[in-house]
C-alpha cells in the first residue's frame, strides 16, 4: 500500500524502474502496478493502454533536458555564443544519458523505435529552440538572413553525429571534442552575417 | 565447368549473387564455388577465409562511387561548386543504392556491420577526397585557412544525414531535397573566407 497519492510522474517513475529491471520485452502494466503498490486498474486510470504508458515514459525521457536547453536558447548575449552553448549542452545531456546507465539507453532506444509520433515531437521542440537562437541573431544583424526554421533544421541535421543516439557509441572516443568543435565552427561560420 | 579464367572480381560478383540469394546469415563459400562451377578450393586460392571473401565483397560494394566521386573532386573549376557536385553526387549514389535493391542493401547493412575496418578505410578515402576539395578552395583564397583534414572530417560529419545508410529510410521523404540543399548551403558558407 503507498501512503501517497498516484501522481501521472509516480508511475512514469516507476515504470522506468520496472523497464531497468525487466527490460523493454518484458515489462507489464502489472509490474508498474505491483511496484507501485496499487492495482493495475488504478494505473490504467492514468494511462489508458500499456502503448500510452510506455510512449508517455519515453516522451519524459527525451524531454528530460528540455528546461536547461531552452533557458539557454533565451539567455542574453550574442546569438553565437547561445547557439555554441545550446549544442554543446544538449551533446553533454546526451553522452550523461548514454554513458551513465548504458542498459537503461538500451531500453530507452527499443523504446525510441517504437514512439516514432514522440521522437518527432521531441524533435520539433529541439528545433523550435535552434529557430529561436538564429531568429535573435538575424534579428541582431549577427547572422545572415536566413529562415529560421530552414536553418535551424540545418543546424540540427549537421550536427546529428553529436545527437543522435545512434552515434552513442563515438561519444567515448577521445577524437569526438576535436570532431564535436570543428563541426560547431562550421555551422557558427556557415550562420554569420 | 566455366570457360573465363577465375579473376577476383568473377567471384566478387558471384557473391553479391550468392548473398542476394541466400542473405547474409546462410550464404557460404560452397555456394559462391557452385555458382561458378569450381571447386571451393579456387575460391579460397583468391579469398584466404570466409570472412576475408565477406569483407572484399563489403569493400567493393563501398567503394562503387569512389571513381566517380575522386574525378569529381579534382574537376576544374571554383572550389564551391566542386563541394556541392560532390555531396550531391554522394547522396545520389547513397539513394540508388538504398532505394534500387532495398533487400541487397539490408544484406550490405549486415555486412558493413561486421567489417568495421574496411568501413573506416572507406570513410578515410571519402574525407580525403573531400579534403582535397577543401585544400584547393584555400589555396585559391575561396575558403578561410582551415586545416583540411579537420574541416573534411566536418564536413563529413555535417552532411551524414545524407550518406550514413542508417538514415536511408529518410531518404524518399518529400522534404529531403530540401534539408539536403539547407545543409549544403550552411557548410559551403561556413568555409568560405
Amino acid at each position: 500500500m503507498s501512503p501517497e497519492p498516484l501522481t501521472q510522474a509516480r508511475i512514469l517513475e516507476a515504470t522506468e524502474d520496472v523497464l531497468r529491471r525487466y527490460g523493454p520485452a518484458k515489462a507489464t502494466v502489472v509490474d508498474v502496478a505491483r511496484a507501485l503498490g496499487v492495482s493495475h486498474g488504478s494505473v490504467y486510470r492514468h494511462f489508458g493502454s500499456k502503448a500510452a504508458l510506455r510512449e508517455a515514459v519515453t516522451g519524459r525521457w527525451l524531454d528530460q533536458s528540455h528546461a536547461e536547453l531552452s533557458a539557454l536558447a533565451d539567455a542574453e548575449g550574442p546569438a553565437e555564443g547561445r547557439l555554441r552553448d545550446w549544442l554543446a549542452a544538449l551533446f553533454a545531456a546526451k553522452r550523461r544519458k548514454a554513458g551513465g546507465d548504458p542498459e537503461l539507453f538500451a531500453t530507452y532506444m527499443v523504446l525510441v523505435g517504437e514512439n516514432s509520433s514522440t521522437v518527432e515531437r521531441h524533435i520539433a521542440t529541439m528545433i523550435e529552440q535552434l529557430a529561436r537562437i538564429i531568429e535573435g541573431g538575424v534579428e541582431e544583424g549577427e547572422f545572415r538572413p536566413v529562415e529560421p526554421t530552414t536553418a535551424a533544421r540545418a543546424v540540427w541535421d549537421a550536427s546529428n553525429r553529436f545527437h543522435d543516439p545512434a552515434y552513442a557509441a563515438e561519444w567515448s572516443q577521445p577524437e569526438i571534442e576535436t570532431a564535436f568543435e570543428a563541426v560547431c565552427d562550421l555551422v557558427v561560420r556557415g550562420l554569420h552575417a
